[in-house]
């Protein structure tokens, strides 16, 4: 019989330890084993005081800025009954890593002191909890991002990224779980375990920002910053139902999009929030200090609210739309939900344009799957030697055969230039305001599904490789009148799918979710994509459907 | 006896056709043999009209706008002027590649009557000749950049660059000459031959924008387009006696810049001129345009004329300068320039302070070159071997010990960004509006030396590195009386040199142009550095020290 591997073993101490750092009265005594939606067991523990339920039930961080100012709360507060929620929903769906409660609680008995000294706030994020994606070096703690050979090497000092939100007066006070390459969108790794959906136990929370979306989604968390490569900021956000906003490279920092000779498509860094308004906060309250005097990876483009304006004012926005890019078809519910918005666009006077996505398949799987995967996989390679740790099986990593050498990069980096000028000039012929569309073609999966599937993420990831701004917001749900798949006459008569295998396992498995009822009355998201620069484009748009009740 | 090879008689076949498409009165009838200045044998030659002398003497783009408004000059007429004049200069100094007379004389006709017609400019620079560094993929001539191989290989279409130049109005008319790999500052090639100096002879013109730098020196353009990753515009620019704009990346087009896969750090575009009011226009009409809206390398920054404003009424301006790195020091004219500058800076009441450089050295050597050579050289190795021809020798390429692989592409990646990040803070924290420092330590250089000298190009790849933006101007000249090396007691002193063989070389040098009197009476040049995207303030600065008379 063999023994444990060394490196299982590392990873169960780190797991115990973790669990240990939670102080003992924010433990569940007993966790009830047929819980979905995490935020009831939560809220019924009565572990957390009123106070606490209403601070962490507070939709947007204005709010409690205001609650800041009014005196009705301190930042000790607040960030306390964030950590404490944090910890409660790591205990049921492990959607943390490194958790910072004591020296985030700490800093906020600073905020407040202070304040009271001072009578201001000591940036425009003044005592905001900010939850970090684990892929951020934070001082002092572990940056293993899911390998058990990062454990035990905490970094010296906050990244500079961190550094800047320090400054904006943020409180960093955990650090959220991401799948093993953070190439899939279902985050489990070796090190923290299986992250799952804050509303539906039994389905995935996304990824690779899935425990980020996950504490969001069972409110530990009011804003944090995912990252975004092909739909991780956007997958999570749309699966448990907020807002995540994938900038363009260069305005959210990000120590990876500096990089540049590693990626063809560049990640980017992004916020989640469970209100627009707070990503609205946040992308102002960043730009404020003029980061790109700072960082040499921001560009000095300040947020221009006068676009807000623009859009706001506007009598008819031309806004496009895509139902099915014809490489996945999505599962009932996707499609009725962007039909269900673009008609009532279209009742409120706006104009609405189909948008032709037939190059969308070819560009997803000939440059932007290309792109990524051109490093052949080196790096997890040596990630795993570190401590003889296995890869897991399926999930999307290059290989000797994808590894692309210098001459074919630049052949591909053309192409992918070729292919963006191309489509900004059909953009900006098309005259359209924002698109709007589906963030997956699934409106639910399983854990360790995905990587069974051969998962296509064209409709997320050709926007990072064309670097346009998108911000994904929730806009319907799936209905268990509305979204049978029996009863659907156009669903049924695409039993004879002519696509492939990743849309044949796309079609199957959603009659598998409804026929186990366990996909009915979570939220449905769609994506509002708004070109290069487009974030504060999205956010209006965002906002306009909000004001006019279309979501 | 060998023959002669097959590549010598297709380089000789295409100079020829180059000479026999100037139109036989542009032709000089003799070239005196000790000429030194291009412009007097131009000016001399007889071939311009008074009126052509007229065009060409004008010292600024906004003239000639002028000039269209009030009726005194058709476009016709100036751009036959330049073409003539730009033919003239590449019997002197074989400063062009393709010469496209004939359809930019037939355009200008076309804006002609459009602005007879409508009385409107078709755009901010209607009617302005353009001459661009071969580079450029112009439709219907060749980009052979000097590689034999590339001759007979025409543009099917105008690169996106091009296009938007045409569609700013500009007249493009000439193609401009380069060294081989582009990696040098003496512009040769096999195809086009040796480019040189336009005031002087029996020097270099510089590079790899050398036939650019020459082309505008002898004012056979106005205003023209070169690129830049390690000084390329702004050394051809200083050897001239021009103005010189080396922008950070993404605020002026260029193909090149778009391939970040192949380059750690990214060369750019930018214009040379006679006159900084033409550099200004330039970036004017060029942002005015949205380009970020047609051109997905270039970010949504306009033109933000506020910051000439904040310069021009600042009572005191913090400047710093640097007259030696520590690695190569300059000949002493531009030593004296700099302190001069400096000097008189102080005298007009703003303040000065000195910068430490002792950093660039190592980043030049340990990151720029490093980068610059990752490629490990494989494009020459492959234009070289479409017809055997041979790699020019001591040119700055990449060889199999200069290759990196991507691990160690991406370590570099690192080191370089947390360099920039440091000296941004460094810059941040130091309050300076601008750097003042020389462009390249030497005055002057015969042709085929800078490939012996092992040159530290350190003064302007700096900034590449970093991304900065720099403008260079003229600030004065060698002086006879002032810059005799047997004279100068300091650099007498420093014969006993120790920073080894660039140095030691650069010192002797200069010793034996003064001997030649070869250099006495040359312009001098001075960099102004203004940070990541500070364009305008580089603008700003130059304009402040023109109007106080400092240069």
């Amino acid at each position: 019989m063999g023994s444990t591997p060394a490196w299982k073993e590392t990873a169960q101490q780190r797991r115990k330890q973790q669990f240990e750092s939670i102080p003992e009265d924010w433990r569940l005594t007993s966790i009830p084993d047929d819980f979905q939606d995490s935020r009831n067991v939560i809220e019924q523990s009565g572990i957390l005081t009123p106070t606490e339920l209403e601070i962490t039930s507070t939709v947007g961080a204005r709010k409690i800025l205001r609650r800041y100012e009014e005196g009705a709360w301190t930042v000790e507060e607040v960030v306390t009954a964030f950590c404490k929620r944090a910890a409660l929903a790591q205990q049921l769906i492990k959607c943390c890593t490194e958790m910072m409660f004591e020296s985030a609680i700490a800093q906020a008995r600073d905020l407040d002191r202070w304040y009271a000294d001072t009578g201001t706030f000591v940036g425009p994020l003044h005592g905001i909890p900010l939850s970090l994606k684990d892929t951020h070096q934070v001082a002092g703690v572990d940056t293993t991002v899911g390998w058990v050979g990062m454990i035990g090497k905490p970094a010296a000092q906050d990244e500079l990224t961190v550094q800047q939100y320090r400054a904006l007066g943020a409180i960093v006070y955990v650090k959220t779980n991401v799948p093993q390459s953070l190439m899939m969108s279902d985050s489990y790794n070796h090190v923290w375990g299986q992250s799952v959906n804050a509303l539906r136990r039994e389905l995935i929370s996304g990824g690779s920002s899935g425990g980020e979306g996950a504490l969001v989604g069972a409110r530990g968390s009011m804003l944090g910053i995912g990252t975004d490569i092909g739909g991780s900021i956007r997958i999570p956000a749309a699966l448990q139902g907020l807002y995540g906003l994938c900038p363009s490279v260069g305005r959210v920092p990000y120590r990876e999009s500096a990089r540049d000779q590693k990626y063809i498509v560049r990640p980017v860094a992004g916020p989640m929030a469970n209100s627009l308004s707070s990503i609205e906060l946040f992308m102002q309250a960043y730009t404020s200090m003029e980061p790109w005097n700072v960082d040499p990876t921001i560009y000095p483009v300040p947020w221009r609210e006068e676009i807000d304006e623009q859009v706001q004012s506007k009598e008819k926005l031309r806004i496009g739309y895509i139902v099915d890019d014809g490489a996945v078809m999505p599962h009932p519910p996707i499609q009725r939900t962007v039909r269900d918005v673009v008609q009532k666009l279209k009742d409120c006077g706006h104009e609405v344009v189909e948008w032709d996505a037939s190059s969308h398949k070819d560009a997803y799987y000939d440059l932007w799957v290309k792109a990524v995967l051109a490093d052949g996989g080196k790096r997890f390679e040596d990630l795993c030697k570190m401590v003889d740790q296995p890869l897991i099986q399926g999930m999307l990593v290059g290989t000797s055969e994808t590894w692309l050498d210098n001459a074919q990069r630049m052949e591909l980096a053309d192409r992918i230039w070729e292919y963006k000028r191309e489509y900004l000039a059909k953009w900006r012929e098309s005259g359209i305001d924002a698109l709007i569309m589906p963030v997956t073609p699934w409106a639910g999966m399983r854990p360790r599904v995905w990587v069974k599937s051969q998962q296509y993420c064209g409709y997320t990831a050709m926007w990072n490789l064309l670097d346009y701004s998108v911000l994904t917001m929730p806009a319907g749900s799936v209905d268990k009148a509305l979204d049978d798949p029996d009863q659907d006459a156009e669903w049924k008569a695409y039993a004879q799918h002519t696509r492939g295998y990743t849309d044949e396992f796309n079609y199957n498995m959603y009659k598998e979710l409804w026929d186990a009822e366990i996909v009915q009355g979570l939220p449905v998201n769609i994506q509002i994509v708004t070109g290069r620069f487009g974030e504060e484009k999205a956010v209006a748009v965002a906002k306009m459907l909000e004001k006019l009740g279309i979501v």
